[in-house]
C-alpha cells in the first residue's frame, strides 16, 4: 500500500493546490511520538523553555507573510483576520514564556516539619511537574491560534511537555510551515527539534491517542471527532487526560428591557458577531432568546438588515459547507420555524448568512426541535421568541454546556431580570458576558475558554494563563535533603519563586 | 423482590452483628441524588459551609466513643488506631473550613479593561464555582478518614457540592452513624440535612455514577472496582470527572550505601511499615529493591526478625483475607521466589505477616513474575534483590504508577546513588520520600496523595488542601457590572479575598 497523499486544497475553488505531505503510517506515528518523548529531558530547564517560546514567537512573525499567504490559500479566512491571528499566536507564546519564568503555575507549597502536631508533620514540598508527551489535535477554524503553534502547543511546551501535533486536514501546508518554525526555534535556542513533531492523517490521530508514551491530549473540533478521541483516551490500559473543546451553542438572552431600549443595537451587534469569520467561531452566538412583541420584532428587523447586507463568504472547506447547508435545511423544515433571511449556497463556492426564528414554546420539552439546540457551524443563528420569563427559563434549563453565555440587559436604570438571568446562565457556561458578544476570546490571565460538556471534556481552559495547568501533575517531596531537591523547592528559594510556606 | 438487607459483620468471627439498612433500589438512588442536588443552593454561602464543617468535626468528636466502638466491631482496626483516625478526620474537616474561609482555593484572577491592547482587552474576572452534586465511594480500610466523613466528602462540601455517599459494605453501621452526624451538623448550622445523603449496595454504586445529576465522583478502592466506575463515568452521555485512588505498590529502593550503613534499621522500619494496620494501608511499601550481598542479607535478616515477632491480625473482612491468602500463595509458587517468613492464615480468622524475596533479574522483562509488581492487599511485601544499579533501574522502569516511592540512602556522607534514584522515582509516584516510610499520610497543604495510574485516575490528590480543586470549575465574567458580580469578584474586594489582579 502506498502512502496516502495529503493535499492542500483551495476552498475558494475546491481545487487541490499542492501535495504537502503523506499520511503517517502507524510506524511513523510511533516514530514521531518516540522522537518527541526521547527529548523531554531537554525541556526540563525553565529558562531554556522560555527562550524557546520567545524565539518561536519571533520566527513566527518573521515568517508571517509566507504563513499568512499559505493559510489564506487553504482556509479562505483572508489576510486581515490571519494577520491578527498570527499576532495573537505570537503574543500567546510570549505570554507563556513569561508565565514559565514567573513560576506561579508551579503552585509550590512548602510545609515545614512540625513535631508538635499529632501525628507529627514531616517536611513536605510540593510543586508541579510535566505530565509527559502531549498530543495536540489542531482545529480547522484557527489555523494558527488553535493549531500547530497555538494555545495547546504553547501551553504544553511551557509546562515542559514535548508535543506531537496531529495536523488538521484543512490546512496541511500551514501546519508544515508552522511546525518547521517551531522546530527551527528549538534548534536556535539549543533544544532538540523533536520537542515538536507533526503527523497527518485520520488514522494517525487515532494511533496517537492510543500510543503508550502519550500522556495527555488537547483537542479543538467537533463533538463527534472529539468524543471518539475522548473515548479512546479513557479506554486505554492507562487512561490519560483528554482536554477537548467540542462544541458550543453560546446562548444569548435578551431581556425585555434590553429589547425595549436597544433593539436596533442588539440586532446589529448580533448580526455582526454571528457572521464573523463566516460564522466559524467556536464562540458564535448560535441561539438567542428574544422576547415576543414589538421590541423583539424590532430586534429581528435590525438583525434582518444586518445579515442581509453581509456579503457571502467562503467556508473553510467544502465538507463544512455541505454540513452547514444540510444543517440549515433540516432545521428550517421544522414546524413553526421561519427564516427571515434564509442562509444558503452561493454559486461560487460561497455561502450566505441567515437566521431562523422559532417560538420558544417549541423548545420547552423533548422533540424534533431539539435540533435547534445543537451547534450548526457556519453563519446562522436561531432566535427563539419567548412570551414569559418562565418560558425562557424552561428553555435555558434544557441547554447543553457552553463555552459562553450572554445576557443583554437594559443599560439605563436597573434591569429587574438581569440578576436572575445571570444566575441561570452561570451553570451553563465557562464565560458569562453582559452586554457584549462572545466572539473574540481575549488572551489574558483571567480568561476561561471552556465549559460544561460538550463545550469541553474537562473543567479546564485552552486560552489564558491557566491553560498550562492541563499538562502538569503535582509531586510532593517528603523529608528530602536540600541538596537532593530541585532548586525550585530548596529552603533558600534560590530562584526567587512565589511559594506558599507553612 | 424484597429489599436486600445490609448487614454489619464482625470480621473477628465472620458473624453478622446486626442489619443496619437495606440496599438502595434504583428509585432510592434517584431520590438520594435529587434530594442532595435540590439543596445545592444552600451550600453557596462560604460562611455557612465553614460553620457546617466545623460543627461536623465537633459532633464527630462528641459521638467519637460510639462511632469508634461500631467501627472497631465491624473492621477490627482497634480502638487506638480508630481514635487517631477520628481525630484526623475531624482535623481534616476543620482544615477545609479554614480553606473555605481563606478563599485562596477560589483562584480569583481579575484583568481590568485595557483599551490600549490589540485587540482591546475587556474586563475579565475569574473564580471557581462548585461542579455540582458529587458521588463519594467510601474506602474499606479507613472507615472514617476515607469514608462517609472523610477527605472526599469534606473537600466536596468545602467546594460547595452536595454529596451522596456510597457506603462501603465493610462498615455499614459506622457509615450510618457518620452520615447522621453530618446531617445533624448541617441542621444545626441551618443547612438542609440532605447536603449529605447515603446509599448502600453494589447496584446503587453503579446507578450513582450513571445518574445525570451527579457531576463528579471520588473513589478509594481496588483497581477492578475503580476502573469499572471510571469507565462508566467516561461512557456517560455527559462524561464526568472521576477521581479514583485505585492501587499502589509503593516501591522502596535501598541503595548499597544505605544497606551497608543501616541494614538493621531499614529492615526493622520496613517491617513496621508494611505490617501497620495489618498491611491494609494504600501506602504500604509493597515492593523493595535491596542489594544482593552481605548488607542486603542483613536487611533481610532484620526484616525477618521484625515480621516474625509481629502478632497476627484480623483483616477488614473475610473476602479480603481470602484474596490476601490466594495472592500470597500464587506469588510464592513462582520460580526463584522464597518466603523467609511465610504469610499465612491463623486458625482464628487472623492472618500472619510475611514477605517474599526474588532476584531482580526475574523482573526485568515481561513474564509470570509480573504478579509481584501488582499490589497484594495485606501484610506482605516483596524484596527484589538487585546486583547492579542498571538492574535496579530496569525494574523501576517497568513499575506501574504509585502513590509513593521511597529511597533509603546513606545518612552519613554523600550517597552517590541518591540523586539518580530520586530522578528515576519521581516519574513513578506522587509523593517521594527519602529515608522515611510511606505509611502515614500527613494532612497538610503541601501534601499530595495521588500519582500516575493506577495510583489515581487523575493528576489530583485526595488528601491535603488542594483536594478541594477536584470539585470546582472556573467561570469568567466579562464586562459585568459590579452590582451583578458575586461579592468575591467585586472591584472593592469587600470580602478581603486573595486575588491576582492585572
Amino acid at each position: 500500500m502506498s502512502a496516502a497523499p495529503v493535499w492542500s486544497v483551495d476552498p475558494r475553488s475546491g481545487n487541490p493546490r499542492e501535495q504537502v505531505a503523506v499520511e503517517a503510517t502507524a510506524e511513523e506515528v510511533d516514530r514521531a511520538v518516540r522522537a518527541a518523548h526521547s527529548v523531554r529531558g531537554a525541556l526540563a530547564d525553565r529558562t531554556a523553555r522560555a527562550a524557546f517560546l520567545r524565539t518561536a514567537a519571533e520566527l513566527l512573525e518573521e515568517s508571517g507573510p509566507h504563513i499568512i499567504e499559505a493559510a489564506d490559500a487553504e482556509t479562505a479566512l483572508g489576510p486581515a483576520r490571519l494577520t491578527g491571528e498570527l499576532a495573537r499566536t505570537a503574543a500567546q507564546l510570549r505570554d507563556f514564556a513569561e508565565a514559565v519564568e514567573e513560576g506561579a503555575y508551579l503552585d509550590i507549597r512548602i510545609d515545614h516539619e512540625d513535631g508538635s502536631r499529632t501525628p507529627p508533620r514531616p517536611d513536605l514540598r510540593r510543586w508541579k511537574i510535566p505530565l509527559g508527551t502531549v498530543a495536540v489535535y489542531a482545529a480547522s477554524n484557527f489555523p494558527l491560534a488553535f493549531s500547530v503553534p497555538g494555545g495547546d502547543t504553547a501551553s504544553a511546551l511551557a509546562a515542559g511537555c514535548p508535543v506531537v501535533v496531529k495536523a488538521h486536514p484543512g490546512h496541511p501546508a500551514t501546519s508544515e510551515l508552522c511546525a518547521s518554525v517551531l522546530r527551527r526555534a528549538a534548534a536556535r535556542t539549543g533544544l532538540p527539534e523533536d520537542v515538536v513533531t507533526l503527523v497527518h492523517g485520520f488514522d494517525a490521530g487515532v494511533g496517537l491517542i492510543r500510543h503508550p508514551l502519550v500522556s495527555a491530549a488537547g483537542f479543538t473540533g467537533s463533538v463527534r471527532g472529539g468524543r471518539a478521541l475522548f473515548d479512546a483516551a479513557a479506554a486505554r490500559p492507562v487512561p490519560i487526560p483528554f482536554h477537548g473543546e467540542l462544541g458550543s451553542l453560546n446562548p444569548v438572552v435578551v431581556t425585555r428591557a434590553a429589547a425595549a431600549g436597544r433593539a436596533g443595537e442588539i440586532g446589529a451587534g448580533l448580526g455582526a458577531s454571528m457572521t464573523l469569520g463566516v460564522g466559524q467561531f467556536c464562540t458564535k452566538p448560535g441561539f438567542v432568546l428574544a422576547p415576543v412583541g414589538d421590541a423583539g420584532d424590532r430586534l429581528v428587523k435590525a438583525l434582518t438588515e444586518t445579515v442581509s447586507s453581509t456579503g457571502s463568504g467562503v467556508m473553510l472547506d467544502h465538507r463544512m459547507r455541505d454540513a452547514f447547508l444540510t444543517g440549515v435545511r433540516e432545521r428550517a423544515e421544522l414546524p413553526d420555524v421561519e427564516a427571515p433571511v434564509t442562509p444558503g449556497a452561493g454559486s461560487d463556492h460561497t455561502v450566505s448568512a441567515g437566521f431562523l426564528t422559532v417560538p420558544a414554546s417549541r423548545l420547552t420539552a423533548d422533540g424534533p426541535h431539539d435540533a435547534l439546540l445543537e451547534e450548526c457551524f457556519g453563519p446562522v443563528t436561531v432566535i427563539a421568541r419567548y412570551g414569559s420569563g418562565d418560558e425562557a427559563a424552561a428553555v435555558l434549563a434544557r441547554l447543553p454546556g457552553n463555552l459562553t453565555a450572554t445576557v443583554q440587559t437594559a443599560t439605563e436604570g436597573e434591569d429587574p431580570e438581569a440578576a436572575g438571568l445571570l444566575a441561570a446562565l452561570t451553570p451553563l457556561a465557562g464565560r458569562i458576558l453582559v452586554n457584549g458578544w462572545p466572539t473574540g476570546v481575549a488572551v489574558a490571565p483571567a480568561q476561561h475558554h471552556g465549559g460544561p460538556y460538550p463545550a469541553t471534556t474537562s473543567p479546564t481552559t485552552s486560552v489564558g494563563a491557566t491553560a498550562i495547568e492541563r499538562w502538569l501533575r503535582p509531586v510532593t517531596y517528603q523529608n528530602t535533603p536540600d541538596a537532593l531537591l530541585p532548586p525550585e523547592l530548596r529552603e533558600a528559594n534560590p530562584l526567587g519563586l512565589p511559594r506558599r510556606v507553612g
